[in-house]
């Protein structure tokens, strides 16, 4: 028998309670031993629940308890979640956790101390919910040198993009039906500015190259200032705008960015709608794998939680093999990076336009007293430099090649 | 540094030595030792090549070699593939093998004799080529109760389909194009009857189920009789007719089959097109997870190989879990399967199809002397009693739900 604590009975933890009472003969089955969840730390009290009795206010009544040998960290945020983690880990004890925050800052030491004391640090549902990405990433594509992973990272951001571009609505309306589906938070920041899918390309462009990407290095574009103007040009393009998490290795270095980008029917993120998540990881002899699936959700993502609980389990005494050194990751400034761009000016004045550009191929979307145009693939800085010589710039978004 | 020794440098070989080379220092640093090709098993001689003066001829060779840690066997087929494959473990060698016979026919076998040596047996490349999905069937999806597993598991027969699809071509003709572009082999039947993919699938839901699956006992039917008809059918209908590998948890039990189906634009395979290949994994907490890239081809196939020599040597002497017995899963009778069918039959009596299938929707796509009709959801043995009460029944192709 192997006890766990969970911290944290809020939906993810109250998940993870779920499916391994509820697929306890599986889960039982699959890691080998019985799971039995010994205590749930939560400062608040369920009364009348099945975790009433295992319900502890104490972290230390778990570290300090030799019995436990597997932790769920399921509160989020990085504080306490860090200090909890790492106190776990120092008393030798597994951790399992969904937190992108304390991840995306503290990944490499959490694998390092895991490491040293014999035990593992696994979160596989912190980037993708329950789609299996880490794990492959760590287990799988280990004979190809990885060129890109491109994600749809965030559900909430995928389901507003999916409704204005199938129902012609505006930003503002989506956002408030999103809300009140519950698919987007009552400060939806994090999601729509992209923050969290910000964190989950942080996680995987470190992975993927073995050493630390700073989630604060990487340039970070939302989704508010998308208009439904802009997927009249988009639909006219036959093209969909969707936010990517992206890493990828172009001519000059190592790129690393979340923006919206306007994606071809062709590519594999295309038919990727509504809070599905989706990940491309191209490698350089596999070729392109595409992993969809649910980016959120209290089962999906607690799904995820469970298989790493049951990977602890299979792995007691044995640390799996994470590559992600605390050393930065050396990567290009993202005003170098090479694209085209779809742009909106304010006005007919081609002639400026091309002053600026050069050669762009119009877009006429029937949109009065503006032109839409390609650029062809220039960098972000010449973008920049050609933009500031024209005058009335409504928009631009990144095209995805 | 870790000795290896390949099996045939055919296709995959061949990919497996290019790829330990040209990725040499990932391949390295994510084994975290350095490999090393020992020998090459063939019967040719390949002078000139890099393989020149590694090539042997007798497996007593490679099996009476200490220093030998690891073997991939790539030279398909059942023998002398499966006497190789377990000679090599019993001398305590991790073996990695793409060859889908083999592991269809002695997986349990083999999988039990590794592990009884501390040592591993590996296939991820005997499914769906590049993409991971034995592995994460093994590893990751082991928090829920997997309810289905559908795939397209045959690129050549994906091919074919779509040309098929969006050329309105017929089934010869096309057939001959991929025979020429080397998508087909010159005697096609393993793919177009559906044999390859039944392979594919018995390993598939043995692992799901942690049970064998006999290939004999599938129920599996190709796609050479799909016609151009059919498929101006399918487009009236808005859907699209994909060959697919089914593992799937019904109401009386577990039916696993290989069948042409026809599936709408909202079912999460439809967009897999070509050559790829494609893996829905439902799970009762997850949700529905998909798997997409190369399902064939040289490099992708021998990627999915080096990924398992590379979890061969992390794992020398701790055997992976892979949950597969040689007890046999009880499955449900095909016959007793249910679902909707789409019916062709010549001549125009509709009171006689009433009379024998009740209520049913008439699709019009144009065609002369023939009604085209779906039935409601009915077993296969209803199907069958049905369809002997119509005179003319031209065909019917099962409907994906």
């Amino acid at each position: 028998m192997v006890n766990i604590a969970i911290l944290g009975y809020g939906t993810v933890g109250s998940g993870v309670f779920e499916i391994i009472n509820t697929n306890q003969e599986i889960v039982n089955f699959k890691a080998g031993k019985e799971l039995k969840i010994k205590y749930v730390l939560d400062l608040r009290d369920f009364p009348g629940t099945p975790v009433e009795n295992l319900l502890v206010r104490d972290m230390d009544t778990i570290v300090n308890d030799p019995e436990v040998e597997v932790v769920v960290e399921a509160m989020g945020g990085v504080e306490p979640a860090y200090t909890y983690v790492k106190s776990a880990l120092l008393a030798g004890k597994s951790v399992c956790t969904s937190n992108k925050e304390l991840v995306a800052k503290h990944g490499a030491e959490l694998i390092k101390i895991a490491k040293d004391h014999n035990r593992n640090f696994l979160f596989e549902a912190s980037v993708g919910g329950g789609i299996p990405i880490i794990r492959p990433l760590n287990q799988h594509i280990t004979a190809d040198r990885i060129c890109e992973i491109t994600g749809i990272l965030n559900g909430t951001t995928n389901y507003i993009l999916t409704k204005m571009d199938k129902e012609g609505l505006d930003f503002d309306t989506v956002l408030k039906e999103a809300q009140a589906l519950g698919y987007a938070e009552k400060d939806p920041t994090a999601d729509v500015e992209g923050f969290d899918a910000c964190r989950k390309i942080a996680i995987l462009a470190s992975l993927a190259n073995g050493k630390s990407v700073d989630f604060e290095d990487i340039y970070t574009e939302g989704i508010s200032k998308i208009s439904d103007t802009d997927f009249k040009y988009a639909e006219k393009m036959g093209r969909s705008i969707k936010l990517l998490g992206k890493c990828k290795l172009e001519d000059d270095g190592i790129v690393v960015s979340v923006s919206p980008r306007l994606l071809a029917p062709s590519h594999p993120l295309f038919h990727v709608s509504d809070v599905v998540n989706g990940v491309l990881i191209r490698g350089n002899v596999v070729g392109d794998l595409v992993f969809i699936g649910s980016g959120a959700g209290k089962l999906p993502t607690a799904s995820a939680v469970v298989s790493d609980v049951v990977d602890a389990v299979r792995h007691l005494n044995v640390p799996t093999t994470i590559q992600w050194e605390a050393e930065k990751l050396e990567v290009l400034d993202f005003s170098k990076s090479k694209k085209q761009f779809f742009v909106r000016v304010a006005g007919q004045n081609k002639e400026q336009i091309e002053n600026a550009f050069g050669e762009v191929t119009y877009v006429d979307a029937g949109i009065q007293d503006e032109l839409g145009f390609i650029t062809r693939s220039m960098s972000e800085n010449s973008y920049e430099d050609a933009a500031s010589k024209v005058e009335g710039v409504i928009t631009r978004i990144r095209i995805e090649a």
